[in-house]
């Protein structure tokens, strides 16, 4: 099982987070819709429940690019196998920093946001570069 | 091959019925833009179509949840390694209610919601007592 | 490590082609964000940004059916093992001249739009049947 390697572990447990951290996004965006009264199948209506839809949505955006890469990391690790998963780790925490600007004033989530894109690239090289191994050394898998 | 394990046969099977059931619901999208005459890049324009593209994308926004748990508790099950894929197939089940009800009447869309979202919840807790379980007993693999 | 078959090192292979064509269509769109200065939580405001937005929503949707059926795939492969990485090289291709042809006109998106569609059905029939193989005959695992 591949499951039995750390850098597997680490990969699940990030993807836990990730889940988790967009299931509770998506929560709050039920709250508000039925807080404002904005009746399906509308997704806008009042300034707060715009907001976190649009975290929400862009979360899962992101996560097209995240959740392909991270795992593609997993299967063909670089040397530094803990890499990838910490990188997505930070990733988490760019989000929680991206909402809480967001819902604040949409102006203000390019911190957030930028350190996400960062995250995303990041996670990029680090996933090609495993896959480019082992195309370049086919028996260093 | 972690594949030769039944849980990811099951795993596997129950994808392609989310998949097969998120295509169907991409594509009555695509007919009713066509039959209503709803020029891209509108994404709204007729009660049906806004209603059928709704019910596709908010199932894209809850596969960002079910996928991730379900394949991590794929690769680190627990003991009854059939609740996961089993508790997905509801999930499929409830989609389908959804999508019926969304269809007849956005107003009546809560109870199909409700139930994907306490498989939404069954899936993380599953998927994390599965990730738990390797980090307290790493010889449990 | 089933990553030390050719099949999953093409699957990742065509998984950051799939990943690196998103992330640089929602890439286009932050760019055009900014140059029509079309403010957060907005998602339309001009043509050139609308056009772009649809085009990455439209792909992350699309990726909803192809990384879930190309992934079982790659679990569960046919005798042509190298055929789903194929077909999701093509949809790539595919989503490129969607891309070119929606931003100069959306009325124009059809071509590729029908050939992503192929493709799709495509990876869910190689996918079924890589899976109903091993339900059919369990020890060809």
């Amino acid at each position: 099982m591949p499951s039995a390697e750390p850098v597997f572990l680490w990969t699940a447990t990030v993807t836990l987070l990730i889940g988790f951290f967009y299931f509770f996004a998506a929560f709050r965006v039920g709250n508000f819709r039925q807080k404002h009264g904005i009746r399906a199948p509308a997704t806008s209506g009042h300034p707060e429940f715009d907001r976190a839809y649009r975290v929400q949505l862009n979360t899962l955006e992101q996560m097209g690019i995240v959740l392909p890469f991270l795992w593609v990391a997993a299967f063909y690790p670089i040397g530094w196998a803990w890499l990838a998963p910490l990188v997505a780790t930070v990733w988490v925490v760019s989000r929680i920093i991206y909402l809480a600007a967001y819902m604040a004033d949409p102006d203000k989530r390019l911190a957030g946001a930028m350190l996400g894109g960062v995250c995303n690239l990041a996670l990029f090289i680090i996933a090609a570069a495993g896959v480019a191994r082992i195309w370049l050394i086919p028996h260093a898998m």
